[in-house]
């Protein structure tokens, strides 16, 4: 499901120093000491594009994020159709101290991928023209500007899908998917991104805008330093992605959706390590659905469980696998033993695909079912499960009467929990009683602040709690990859 | 199955400077500037240990590689028993320039783990005493001196077992696996090492010996650049790998094997994609055993295949699944089709697990069974399956009667071929027909010179063709992490 166009909160109009946005009040960093783009610069990028692949008028959809939080003032869109036309943009921005945000689809939740000031915005949308499918093994090569429902359309005919799912997945691209080391709901089945990918093609933003070629489309390969994975993840820091190699994954041919009610959150880990024995190597979502979700579903977007019982805990389980009539059987005995052992104390499985698109939709509409209460702060945290359901009742019993409601839901399997936080309105009283508490309570339990989604500008404020010396390291590789540090500034390094 | 303690063939014991190995005659660099080895050094690092743990006598283990082939003249091997006392040898190195080679279980199978000259020997052997398990969601945080064995040992009770093994499991450690970026027989079930490390522990050899937490024990953590991915498959050029943060995996409660026999290459791919189609998320190993190899086997081992038909090739499957009945009934579907359409020519399932055990014993003990024929020249290179096995039909042409026997073998789903390569004795006329040839043939069709093996001092010499920009990169990468260049020189990069 799309998450919808809506603004989480509005930015004052006359400010970009002081943001209020889902995490907290943030203040940007000053503008640094790049160039301001000049007519000279934009004719040097229609001499390397054409004139139809620079666009310097109606750029509102490229300044301003998703989630119409974040605005920037970029004057100029690039739209590079080649490794070799990124190469160019780079050398000249390089060599006339030019910023730049790398722009994928714009599906991101932190801010990351839109300027802060009057960055050029290099688009990775119209470099889509390469794909190489090798049906034997499942390896894919091809340009980092496909969407990633495109990438998956093409692989289906011979019987492969892409490894990971995002909600995003009809207008985010592959390049953007690596830049932020997306997540997403299949990777209890399938695994990390870096187990996905196994080669990029990288342009630096260096003197000569160097295209490298990381790793390679073979999936072991021990001749190198495996830098591709640095890549991953980093949010544009460090270079452009623009090519993939990858592993694709064989369709599965049987999908399956069961909701549990659970009397208990230690009774949500008893049936997650019973879905792992069980359900073994089918097993590909475990969604956790606290109480307060479900009511808050109800409420503001009528809503109803598929549970009539109303237990305190949901869970959503999914089931990915080659032969459906064993997959249904280790689903019927994992939910006759849940039952059995009580630990389940309600159950239903989705009969057809409409019914598991329900149960789906529950849970995924809950990152902006709490909008309607006024305003909303949303966070993407992770927690180790002995953890992960504590803050959500401490951040009840803190925050009293000034929340409307603390909800809580999320990838259990991986500790991935979205405490969502609703109040009447923004007060600075209300986000104090939440920062810098949350952060240092999450880092304090072995956790961390970005789960998925990444730093962007929305999280620096609190990334660097309980880190020490690989922050300087990593300011340090931005350094080395990206001399001027002229990508991506003001969000996840602070290297300026 | 243990790979046994066996003499590829020797090195000239006068000569450090000229080495004949499995893969070429290799030229080492000489020695760096640095310090030798003072009485007031080990003075330190008693100081540091305790006299328990400094080793100056009986060095030979420490000193030779696993394979005989290498062997360094280290005077010091050191033994420390927590990342402090790593750190502070690093730190005395550091200031006092010594060059350091750090040693896991010193299995490796390149050179890479044993001292080139004098290198102060780390050994890792002894920093294995913490072990923290998490059941509800698999996550290990562990020593990296930890033995693989019994990581797999600590788990079974649990219902988890490690997600990789290699043929030596009972004496690599873990810290090794990580830095050498162990491949091994269970990556086409579990995925890649960087799919199960969370997060590593590493002290850097700088001025202060940096003890650096990179990632964390959350599956999904967004909040830096991912470094730790760089730690994989590093082979020590960065920094010593101390702690390790991982997800294992449930372990299989059924193991299915069984071999079919061939008729063409082309037959093999169609297998395989069969098996990825029919066995689906239970398919655990798919090995390839060409004709040649079998009658090796025959030959110098005296073990008979299993097949009686002696096809032209044979591959090997197995399952690891979490439902016997299901498990079986997919192997059964698969080995119908693969009869039906008269891809495979004969087959035959183990039975029990004896029978299985014979199987693989056929498969692991391939890359010992021509050394009997005199000289062996041993290869672990990846390609794309449409190559995978043309270049054993070249080398057979391009060789003739200079070569024994071409024998082609490996993990064929991940484009692992090792292919071996016998002669009655050593001969440069007959590394020249093999050298750079191979290589660059290999490169040329889009593989690895080293799937999985790694660099080490064996394949240095041909480990930069072609690649350009990303060799820099490493070695720039490497000053980073490592300022004066004192870990393991001579070897992956060349930073001197």
């Amino acid at each position: 499901m799309r998450r919808a166009l809506h603004q989480l909160c509005r930015i004052p109009p006359s400010s970009l120093q002081q943001r209020v946005c889902g995490v907290a009040t943030i203040a940007a960093s000053p503008r640094g000491k790049f160039s301001v783009i000049e007519d000279n610069d934009l004719s040097a990028f229609e001499k390397i594009l054409g004139k139809n692949n620079v666009l310097t008028e109606d750029l509102d959809p490229y300044n301003t994020d998703f989630l119409h939080i974040y605005k920037g003032s970029s004057k100029c869109v690039l739209f590079p159709t080649s490794s070799e036309e990124v190469s160019a943009i780079l050398r000249h921005c390089y060599s006339r101290n030019l910023a730049v945000v790398p722009q994928s689809g714009n599906t991101g939740l932190v801010g990351g991928s839109v300027p802060v000031y009057d960055e050029v915005v290099l688009s990775l949308k119209k470099l889509n023209k390469n794909f190489q499918f090798d049906p034997h093994t499942g390896s894919v090569e091809c340009d980092a500007g496909l969407i990633l429902e495109e990438a998956s359309n093409r692989l289906a005919p011979e019987g492969y899908t892409m490894p990971w799912d995002t909600g995003s997945k009809g207008s985010c691209l592959l390049g953007g998917n690596v830049a932020t080391g997306v997540g997403g709901a299949r990777m209890l089945r399938y695994g990390s991104l870096h187990n996905h990918i196994t080669g990029l093609k990288v342009v630096l933003a260096d003197e000569k805008g160097s295209v490298v070629n990381f790793g390679s489309k073979m999936r072991k390969d021990n001749t190198n330093l495996h830098i591709h994975h640095l890549f991953i993840g980093s949010e544009g820091q460090l270079g452009v992605v623009t090519g993939i190699s990858m592993c694709a994954v064989p369709k599965p041919s049987c999908v399956q959706v069961a909701m549990l009610g659970v009397g208990t959150y230690s009774g949500c880990r008893d049936v997650l390590q019973l879905a792992r024995l069980y359900l073994g190597e089918i097993l590909s979502a475990f969604e956790f659905i606290d109480g307060a979700s479900m009511r808050c579903l109800d409420e503001n977007k009528k809503l109803r469980s598929v549970l009539t019982s109303n237990p305190p805990f949901n869970v959503l389980v999914e089931t990915m696998g080659s032969n459906e009539a064993h997959d249904k059987e280790k689903m019927d005995s994992f939910l006759k033993e849940a039952l059995n052992r009580g630990l389940a104390v309600d159950g239903v499985q989705a009969a057809n695909a409409q019914e598991a698109a329900y149960m789906w939709k529950l849970r995924n509409i809950l990152p902006i079912a709490a909008m309607p209460d006024g305003f909303l702060c949303e966070h993407d945290i992770a927690l180790p499960l002995e953890y992960f359901y504590e803050i959500a009742e401490i951040l009840r019993e803190r925050l009293g009467s000034m929340a409307t409601r603390v909800i809580s839901f999320g990838h259990m399997a991986e500790g991935d929990n979205h405490i969502n936080i609703s109040a009447k309105k923004y007060s600075n009283e209300f986000m104090a009683k939440i920062y810098p508490f949350l952060c240092e309570w999450t880092v304090e339990h072995g956790g961390s602040i970005s789960a998925e989604h990444g730093i962007g500008q929305e999280r620096r404020t609190y990334a660097k709690i309980g880190k020490g010396y690989e922050v300087d390291l990593a300011r340090q590789l931005k350094k080395q990859f990206d001399p001027k540090c002229i990508l991506s500034p003001y969000k996840m390094i602070e290297a300026l």
